[in-house]
């Protein structure tokens, strides 16, 4: 398949080679890692597998790109306004759109601007740390769950699924993608944005704090009687779930904490505010969510 | 009257500076202000006035300073395990102790300590700055509200007030201790808190903020909230009131802030801790409290 990454964080660049590797035509639309990956190529350095590619197609242009069949959309959602502008060269009507993004609003906003092309929202779980230009490692091997907006499931979904499973991403694909977005919040919400609000830790520090730990699994349950109120039923379960995840990633620094650490804007609308609009919305109060979008709000663009 | 002033922090040293210029015999416990006050005595620079006291009795042991009428004690919350030590020399039977410290629990600690003893608590509306050791700024003149442990009122209370009123310090005496620091919690809780919690900012950079502003009354409804189901009855109009008063203060750093920034420890357990105990105690859920006590006890204990 000829798909354009747009977007070479640690999560492109890793999703773009392992796809490379496994065949695919990948073409990467860079900005910041540009000169690296000309010189050293792409350099990952994962769980079951250590590659280097040096056969790489860069480009810092979109319309030097060309239509593609997919496009994986890979940047931080506060560049979502970007997105129309480099995206419109290399998307035709055929084009499938896969965001790779965090949070809420991101496939919403795309269909604002793209409304007769398939859109995918894949979740990832997965530590990633892109560690120097070009170079990104993984620990912790990881999956990803594939949705299609509106709960639709064209072939295309099948397809996109086998693809990311020859090369190996484990993914499993979800007939809701509303349901597949909140199950990750459940994740991102409190660890990332504890990491940031309770003082830039990492978090196996969370963990071992007994009053972060209930306010972690305060925020989980405000997450599951919003996403309840919104007709979704996530298991009760997932809570135990994510921290015994959390428990194996160690002293793990979120990508979040990452960002406002590098002094990068940190994606606060679509991780903590559209989830607690959408709830407040439905009905449900969401007051210790409330409090840290609200301190995340200011201690994040206050940078 | 014989007073000790114990803690020469912004609160001791003005307090009992104004008390000896208005004729009292003041006896100062002081450690790092020592030397200074030795030196240029107690420097004071106030919206009405603006004095030097070079006559300062000043010691570093209590041991010397002998028994007294009445204990003033203006020590951080986050010191209190020190107190018995510190005022067993200076306590008589017939000495009375006034806790001027921020939150609940001081008096509290002090009866455990201090069976026999009259007990009363004062709580600052006062913007202090300890410029320097020895001297203090007052920028806005205030008051103090004084009240007696047990909701008793001795002759003493009065005796207190008025000579608090002699040094022109604006004191009105309460016959509830808890509602008059519940009272006072409403302005500590949401504008000490967030300055800290929101990324170490001062009072109007809060009230420039609509998310904080909303936060902020939030914390303040949980707590008329929880002071109503403790018995309390605190006007709900207080809540527009310390907005107003905060509007007047402008650039203001809360004492918190100041503590947290100099590397002090924060009154965490006091001013968030212990309302957040009794409200959820007394049935009353306060998760905006909670989320920020959570926060600001692990920021604050990390420094």
């Amino acid at each position: 398949m000829r798909i354009a990454v747009v977007g070479s964080g640690a999560v492109g660049l890793y999703y773009g080679s392992r796809l490379q590797k496994a065949g695919e035509d990948i073409r990467y639309l860079l900005r910041s890692d540009y000169d690296a990956i000309q010189r050293n190529g792409i350099r990952i350095r994962a769980r079951d597998s250590q590659f280097r590619l040096n056969d790489v197609k860069a480009y810092q242009n979109s319309e030097d790109i060309g239509k593609v069949d997919l496009v994986i959309v890979a940047v931080k959602a506060v560049s979502n306004r970007f997105l129309p502008e480099l995206l419109r060269p290399i998307v035709a009507p055929e084009t499938s759109i896969l965001s790779l993004q965090n949070g809420l609003g991101n496939i919403e906003f795309l269909r604002k601007y793209f409304p007769g092309n398939l859109l995918f929202c894949g979740t990832c779980y997965i530590c990633l740390n892109r560690v120097e230009p070009g170079f990104v490692e993984n620990f912790l091997l990881g999956s990803i769950v594939l949705s299609q907006e509106g709960e639709a499931s064209s072939s295309k979904l099948k397809t996109i699924g086998e693809m990311l499973n020859r090369a190996r991403l484990n993914c499993r694909t979800s007939p809701n993608i509303d349901q597949m977005r909140w199950e990750k919040l459940l994740w991102n919400v409190p660890f990332n944005g504890l990491s940031i609000a309770a003082g830039k830790i990492t978090t196996d520090l969370i963990l071992a704090d007994e009053g972060l730990n209930r306010l972690a699994r305060g925020l989980m349950e405000e997450l599951l009687g919003a996403s309840s109120a919104l007709g979704l039923s996530i298991d009760p379960k997932l809570i135990d779930k994510q921290f015994e995840i959390t428990k194996s990633m160690g002293e793990y620094s979120p990508s979040s904490l990452l960002d406002f650490l590098a002094g990068r804007s940190v994606e606060v609308d679509a991780i903590w505010g559209e989830p607690l609009r959408q709830g407040l919305k439905a009905g449900q109060d969401m007051p210790k969510l409330e409090t840290l979008y609200r301190l995340l709000r200011i201690t994040c663009c206050d940078q």
